[in-house]
């Protein structure tokens, strides 16, 4: 069972997957279908097997899949069976929402410090943390040995802490500011810019 | 000239090749190449240039892209050359932070009302709004004729105002909340869930 070679199109959709099947655990479901799995998430049948069956046989003919294997699973694959702590930087509106975001729980994630480079936050208390100071970055991410981040600063500043971010050893950055960035091989980028998002839907209206 | 059958993956770049080309634009370019938006982009220049023409000749054999010239196309095919009205619902952290975000300046979108569920909340002044009932929804969006909206509510109401906003004529939902919507055909769904595009990442590590 290798995953290299799985495209990272069928990866994009594990994640879609463990989130519907989770919130079927906690309504108590124990099995579910690829059918009824695939109207929840708006995928076919079909391609939810085939998605699944790069990774091993996970369900059973006739009973379908059992949500609660399936979901250590996919938890397993997705390597969030453990929490990784994340660094997140720029304590503007959106990088507060985080600081404070309630939804990261049993995701996979704990946000574990924050930072600035703005004189007047750093040292401000949000939510459970102490802004630290964005020149910190390196050493207090390195040392805490930090491999997640996600990026709230303006645009024109966010290439500068990528690469903070990269030096200190984090591997995967979940960028909100509204630009490409640059990073070397061996490191993640997402992007979640809302008018990309919005821009994607206009073109259908 | 149809764009009916171009795949969604194609439709889902174009919003980012249109990003980079206003950010060179931003930077006095005047021309770019298949191959300098492409490492702008992290997509190869052959991609680009298929994406690209399967809505027309836009570049030139020798001198490349007029970057004015194919931004106001890709403005055109997203629908995205007017600003569209945008309703936002859900006032907690993160819908504060989208009713103040300037980041949709210039790309299409226009934050032009906020709802809320809470009486606490109900008439406060968020940004430059007033936040509405969310009882009002239907009715004070239908009015307005609002087609796009944005969902910043937890997730165990998100079907149901979901519901209200399609009930209202909107047609392109941002889901903030994590959770997957069931919507009827001719209604798109994005969604931007922090921890969805963690998960993509760590798998990789």
């Amino acid at each position: 069972m290798t995953h290299r070679e799985t495209p990272d199109i069928i990866v994009s959709r594990l994640p879609v997957y463990l989130r519907a099947l989770s919130h079927m655990q906690a309504q108590g479901k124990q099995t579910t279908s690829s059918q009824e799995l695939g109207q929840q998430v708006g995928i076919s049948a079909a391609q939810i097997r085939k998605d699944l069956s790069q990774f091993g046989e996970f369900g059973k003919q006739g009973t379908g899949y059992d949500i609660g294997f399936l979901t250590g699973k996919l938890r397993e694959i997705l390597k969030v069976d453990r929490v990784w702590d994340v660094a997140v930087v720029g304590m503007g509106d959106m990088g507060h929402a985080i600081a404070r975001y309630q939804g990261f729980t049993d995701r996979g994630f704990r946000v574990s410090m924050v930072f600035d480079s703005e004189k007047t936050k750093i040292g401000e208390k949000i939510g459970n943390f102490i802004v630290q100071d964005s020149r910190e970055i390196v050493n207090a991410v390195r040392k805490a040995g930090i491999k997640v981040a996600m990026l709230c600063v303006p645009a024109p500043f966010a290439q500068q802490v990528a690469n903070q971010l990269v030096e200190a050893g984090v591997r995967a950055i979940l960028n909100y500011a509204p630009i490409n960035l640059s990073v070397p091989n061996g490191v993640w980028v997402q992007y979640l810019d809302p008018s990309v998002g919005l821009q994607r839907m206009t073109y259908y209206l």
